[in-house]
């Protein structure tokens, strides 16, 4: 590792400037952001470049053992601190001793790759929470990348990146405001985009959805869905049936439901899964 | 309305009896629950002899006058209260000032409807957030009933309720310890029980999977998954593929997978849907 020091308090400058990386404005400002929990900093630290210090417990560091050699591999800065800088830093009540400062991992849309498959669009999300989930069942889902749109929350928020379970580090996380300029990105590589509303005249189920075709599915805010404009610009809306008396699936689940069915239809054509 | 009184504070006794609804014990020694802002009022009002008293706001009385149309129709009491009373009685941080006392909505086994298409069957869940997820996917996938076995969280913790969005008050959902009894019953009404976990043969995708049978997808514990004997007590193990990188998928968003690949099977049998 290089470095190993027990000087570090709560008001060390590193461990404040650790600390006002909970605000969005000053992740902004300095193009970094934490990382907390063991999974989270591993999977960080595999993605090459991306850490620049972790703070560790003791403990944490003799029972993520493997955390610490990732570190030491990467000549990532380790420092050692007592359980108050942790939990100085952390946004989690428990975040397990660890918490890593990581550069900026979101892209802009120059990002995104040319060839795609499946793709998350996401438009005005505003719960951290949920845009973690969502990156993580797009990641489960074999996504080729997950792009917000709009006035989206940051998906290098703490909760995000904790609710994300390590998938902010997997795939391309692209954050683009004007909705018009990703649509145009995706139609351009020949991807349909399918855009979620309950009113729409087609739903999931329907035979005549192509979903072994290259798609990207958008999904609105969580409590006003997606604007006309937005709709407009898609190639289709679908809805996902509501079968029971549920007014409707929340966000994560109904992107889960949406990208399965889509993996599905692409696994097939490729020859199976 | 049967009664409509302003002299209710947090010192009255139906104040407090309702205040210690949100531990188990005392919902476990009295019958009775919480149900949470205005959905899950209304909701619970709409299912005949559930709610025995509500706390509004004059406020939220009069945003929302169709809740309190609802229990003048059902001949519920309608106590105004300051938003003092209704802090103190919800867990919510928000309850938009209504509160219902309800009477337990949970049954046994013997709630079970004989005919049966769809059922999602949890063992051990740990999360109330978790569990009101998964009884809000199944409603929305048109699932029969909800079954809890093991050591669970209770449905009608306020958390649970409050993630359930109304749809604890939609279908059946059973408690029921014994997972044994819980798959004999299903099984009983030739029902096959599909145990999710990501150690299976087959996945969610493979062909032999017949969907378009009565099913039960059976859910195990967030952190542990399903222990080796229930694994063996159901039918057929079943894995939903992790396409890309991540770990695993949370559970609710698992439980919506599955439902919907199930609810689009069925659909397809019994003419679209």
């Amino acid at each position: 590792m290089a470095s190993l020091e027990n000087a570090l308090t709560v008001r060390s400058g590193r461990v404040r400037y650790a600390r006002r990386l909970a605000t969005r404005a000053f992740r902004a400002k300095t193009g970094e952001f934490l990382a907390e929990g063991p999974q989270a900093v591993r999977e960080a630290l595999e993605l090459p470049g991306t850490v620049t210090e972790v703070f560790a417990t003791a403990e944490a560091g003799e029972r993520h053992a493997d955390v610490g050699e990732l570190a030491h591999r990467g000549g990532v800065t380790w420092s050692v601190v007592g359980d108050d800088v942790v939990a100085e830093v952390a946004d989690a009540v428990t975040p397990q001793g660890l918490v890593a400062v990581c550069r900026d991992v979101v892209a802009g849309l120059d990002a995104l790759p040319r060839q795609l498959r499946l793709v998350l669009l996401c438009h005005e999300i505003r719960d951290p929470g949920n845009v973690g989930a969502v990156i993580r069942c797009a990641d489960a889902a074999g996504a080729d990348a997950v792009i917000l749109t709009g006035d989206s929350v940051d998906p290098q928020n703490p909760k995000a990146v904790r609710a994300s379970a390590g998938s902010l580090f997997h795939l391309p996380v692209v954050v683009h405001g004007a909705h018009g300029g990703a649509l145009a990105a995706l139609q351009e590589r020949d991807v349909q985009v399918l855009a979620t509303t309950g009113s729409a005249d087609v739903d999931l189920f329907d035979a005549s959805l192509d979903l072994a075709r290259p798609t990207a599915w958008l999904m609105g805010n969580e409590a006003h869905g997606l604007p006309p404009e937005v709709l407009e610009a898609s190639d289709r809306a679908v809805a996902v049936p509501i079968l029971g008396r549920a007014e409707s699936l929340n966000l994560a689940t109904a992107a889960a439901v949406c990208l399965y069915a889509s993996a599905k239809a692409l696994a097939s054509t490729s020859g199976g899964t």
